[in-house]
């Protein structure tokens, strides 16, 4: 079996940024490889009616238990940030770009401390540019490219792995078929990678 | 402060069943008194429109989490329990009833066992006499005062108390005003109430 896991991830999610502060760390520590794979987890918990800021409560229990969560790691955090963000899903499409270049990681590293730690409505115009430039790219080429039929079908087709998967919220961690759903469950998904499997399929 | 922690839970949820085999002993070890709080986290979850059970990948992700959590914290697991349970929400407010004689704990631990381990859909006609005969109690007295309006009222009282915090799950955890969701929380309640706060309030 080979030793990676599936990081499938939204910018915009809150969990999802608690696990890209953490994720290639203990990856790294497991000798587990990690694919970075944005997908669009809004249209999914769209079509299962499933988005938290429809409900008040969860989604204010939300910020308090990431803020927690952010504290008992070690992961940065300054306060609560703009919140939904990315609303023409633009940031996330110039993620599944940079996938195509080898570059997905450190953008989305970057565009979640940008949304979490600058508090900046990524997404919105003009966010994006500075976080390409930062990465030594040119911003008008990546946000044409972001928008073309391609990128957009190619981050439709990565929603369906999730969704196919069974996937319903950010982040989902694949492991050779097996599924774990948020930040807390990213020790015993990389676990699992590493071959510990507490639980037989 | 006082060293207790708020054990808010529904006899009939999923990963109520797991805190419910490892809260004692957890909080024993952590010099923690633990409040077994019955309450109906089906109300409050039908008024936010937000029942697992209406969203069929969420539901099918909770019974794999759950038996793969189990397994890993060593709580006992032999297969998918039937689900849901309780349709009068009686086993629930024997707990209730019991909670005001002081063997809460002791019914609840064991109505859940008979659920999860059994199989047996428990607060259906004839399952909830065997538990209260076996803890040395008349069934039908006990039966006939969960269903008195007294009962009910502090059922109610509760699901109250447990909405007005903020909840929106079960199990719910409270320490001292800080509201904790999730068997995956556990822990970090109990080290809240022992007085570990890594996010200060």
């Amino acid at each position: 079996m080979k030793r990676e896991i599936d990081f499938f991830f939204f910018i915009g999610s809150v969990y999802a940024y608690l696990a890209s502060q953490r994720i290639s760390g203990l990856a790294l520590q497991a000798g587990v490889a990690v694919n970075w794979r944005p997908f669009s987890v809004r249209d999914i918990m769209v079509e299962q009616n499933n988005l938290p800021r429809n409900q008040p409560a969860k989604m204010a229990y939300i910020w308090r238990d990431s803020e927690r969560r952010a504290r008992q790691d070690g992961v940065p955090y300054v306060g609560k940030p703009p919140y939904p963000i990315d609303p023409d899903q633009r940031a996330n499409r110039v993620a599944t770009f940079a996938r195509t270049e080898g570059w997905c990681e450190d953008f989305s590293t970057a565009a979640f401390r940008t949304w979490f730690l600058d508090g900046v409505t990524v997404g919105s115009p003009g966010t994006i540019e500075p976080i390409v430039e930062a990465l030594g790219r040119d911003p008008a080429q990546v946000l044409a490219r972001a928008d073309d039929d391609d990128i957009r079908a190619l981050y439709a087709a990565e929603t369906d792995v999730a969704r196919k998967a069974g996937g319903f919220g950010s982040p989902t961690f694949i492991v050779d078929g097996e599924m774990f759903w948020g930040d807390d469950r990213l020790e015993e998904a990389i676990a699992w990678a590493a071959g510990e499997h507490p639980a037989q399929a």
